[in-house]
């Protein structure tokens, strides 16, 4: 028909048009059809969802919101500008994307690479000046009962969310744990969530941070580090602190696979105990210098892979170094070291995990070893960033079932416990009575010794 | 050519078919492209991103994963059988379907709703009980210091993940905040995550919490609740214990707003101050039974919104209750309830946020009122679910900047500071020195006298 209007030539023409457009059409088509899905299937969850959502999103509005901001905003006299823009739907956001801070990407140290490494000015007299303090501060002694030091546990993790959601739950869960374990046992926290050395990020980060607490809190004895992967699983053992009083660093490890076999894993530096005085400021200051971030660190991986045993190839970690030194510099160290393998002061989670039931079957909390570990540390777990050395489904289900292991001992106190190690729900397990305080905890929790402080003003 | 070898008719037919084929191909191929370019672009990263992860991933397992594993097992005696299976690549999951808790979905109580609600036996001499268990353990004193009363502050979240992944990240700045002010006020902290009753859940379980909390610990003097979504933005202000001998009960709020207007936001429940006596549990028996969930929450809501001034249409929760049963027994509970303004025990993050700025430039932390205030109370924001009463964006940038606002007055203990409000960034404001102990923090938050306690023991 068109060749009648237009003549052959046109038509053919036209018609060699169509047929190109008909190629390029189908050809977007296609490709619509591919964006759709892939675009539906990922941000926007299906079509349905989307209304449910805005259903919501709607009547809670309606209800809730415009009424109690206006009244909050009358009532406290003064109303925020820009209270009115922007979405309330968190799942509208990239939330990496508001969070973003302005510092992202910039170069983050300047110091002169020639020069060596210092985690700053160099302290001699630090136990005379800390008795001096003391002396001057006897509302802060250092002992808080007796045979029982000022402990601060200092944990930590980073000031930006994890790269996977969920990690950032785990880190609440294992605060929780560390607050319960410390309040028990008259224990102080510090957590950090600041980078107070940008060369020494990542595992090193704690040792500018050690440091920086040893000197600003003089009447802290003993600061005990404590990975954010590390959980208390048994609240009743009191640290045996008099076992320790010739010693100012204590770790779990083997003297035999630091000494002898120069083993990569011999000590584990994700929990420990370190004395404030002149000793541990030294040998901070010797652990520091494989920590700076760049050619340093790398440098100082080769070595320490090359020299210590079954080290596999990676960045100077502090763990490594510090089983370096103590191999290499035995008789300067080793006097002060307390290498502790009676208790569980860091369990490897992969051995222990599964024992749990057993444990509640044939023993009780206040062992604090393989029969009821003190701490259960999942190393390699790493739940705050992409991946980790260990199947995902694993770690988090163990991590629930240590967190719960745990808090049975803290719940027990009350009368709960968790339904099974993997249930969040809690059920009771005692009868409430009107007279609560004839009722004692099974565990003795409520008010143990190890925490009795005698004071002198009531 | 074609023609010649196959015949015109089957040249003309295979060129048909080249020429559809030519089509189908050139489809597929731009099918291709765009959904490389949309799975690129998602979840995998761009092809560079991709090979950088392979890269990392092979030889992060190359490298540290399996040795360090089997090592760890060498060393610690066992191995755990299915350790091998699964991804270890957290984006690989759906994390909330690994989570999922045998019991969600479960029917959680099963009372005779035509009993009254009870958050537990009825007890009645609880002031004898209690002084005779302290006069009976002094190792447990009420008072630990003198005008110092035994504080316990109380506080916590959900056991299950936040439904919006930075939700928890928010929970765990939070409590990092708490532990920060606690520690540097003599005051313990306990982090509940378990669902006591599950009739009173949501704002509600704080009442069967706090029971159990005050009838377990008679050493407690005072309860201090407070909702994980209020931050303390004064880290010097010291509560003025000694107002209060005479009282039982302090909230934040006016008598005028309570007794003459009925305001339903007359008062604040998010932060609190509750005396462990007789009074005390009477008071809770008293607000407890508009709490259970279902009918009774309703109905009891429907009271609440037509006798309060200003409230809108939803379920009875804690604060409007609080604010009835004053207005209405006002002769019965009136004389021990301290309604405080004259610092923000809560404050409202609304008015306060935008001011920070002002307040550093004008005056300094320890006044606890409008100008620095003592807590930040993010009310609506509700960063664990899916939407707030307010811009998502408005939310998470003030609760960073509150955040660091309180954070810097820890920060600068140590000789540090955000780098600004906004920033997770920090930044030296002392040089460092070898005499740490003659430098004293600009506010004196080190050693506080409001800590400094008199042991009997050294």
């Amino acid at each position: 028909m068109l060749d009648r209007v237009l003549g052959p030539l046109n038509a053919r023409r036209l018609h060699r048009v169509f047929r190109k457009a008909k190629l390029t059409v189908l050809c977007l088509f296609l490709t619509l059809i591919v964006l759709r899905a892939n675009i539906g299937a990922g941000k926007f969850g299906t079509p349905e969802k989307d209304l449910d959502e805005i259903r919501e999103t709607f009547s809670h509005i309606r209800n809730r919101a415009e009424p109690r901001r206006v009244l909050e905003e009358v009532a406290e006299l003064k109303s925020s500008g820009d209270a009115d823009a922007g979405s309330k739907n968190y799942a509208d956001f990239d939330i990496k994307k508001i969070l973003k801070d302005e510092d992202d990407g910039f170069p983050e140290f300047k110091r002169d690479p020639s020069q060596p490494y210092s985690l700053g000015p160099k302290i001699s007299d630090w136990n005379e000046q800390r008795s001096e303090w003391l002396k001057n501060n006897p509302d802060y002694p250092n002992f808080v009962a007796e045979n029982k030091p000022r402990v601060l546990l200092v944990t930590g993790s980073s000031p930006k969310p994890c790269e996977n959601p969920v990690g950032d739950h785990y880190l609440l869960k294992s605060i929780k744990n560390k607050i319960d374990y410390s309040r028990l046992h008259g224990i102080e926290i510090f957590y950090n969530m600041a980078l107070l050395d940008a060369e020494m990020a990542g595992f090193w980060a704690k040792l500018p941070l050690i440091r920086q607490l040893l000197l600003s809190h003089p009447e802290v004895e003993f600061l005990w580090w404590m990975d954010s992967d590390a959980m208390f699983t048994d609240m009743a053992y009191e640290v045996p602190w008099e076992r320790y009083k010739d010693h100012n660093f204590v770790m779990h490890g083997w003297n035999e696979m630091i000494y002898d076999e120069k083993n990569w894993i011999g000590l584990n530096t994700g929990s420990f105990l370190l004395r404030n005085c002149q000793w541990s400021l030294d040998i901070l200051d010797t652990w520091a210098p494989m920590g700076p971030k760049g050619k340093i660190r790398e440098d100082a991986g080769k070595i320490l892979t090359r020299e210590l045993k079954g080290r596999p190839v990676f960045e100077a970690d502090d763990q490594s170094a510090m089983v370096y030194i103590l191999a290499t510099e035995k008789e300067k160290w080793g006097e002060k070291v307390y290498l502790e393998n009676h208790y569980y002061l860091h369990g490897y989670w992969g051995i222990l995990v599964d024992k749990y039931e057993q444990m509640i079957e044939s023993y009780h909390p206040g062992f604090g070893d393989h029969r009821w570990p003190l701490v259960t540390h999942f190393v390699g777990c790493k739940p705050c960033g992409k991946f980790g050395d260990y199947p995902v489904e694993r770690c988090l289900k163990q991590m629930d079932r240590a967190f719960n292991f745990g808090d049975n001992q803290i719940l027990q106190m009350y009368g709960f416990t968790h339904k099974s190690l993997a249930s969040r729900k809690v059920v009771r397990i005692r009868n409430e009575t009107s007279k609560p305080l004839e009722v004692r905890d099974e565990l003795g929790l409520l008010h143990p010794s190890f925490k009795a402080v005698k004071t002198g003003s009531s």
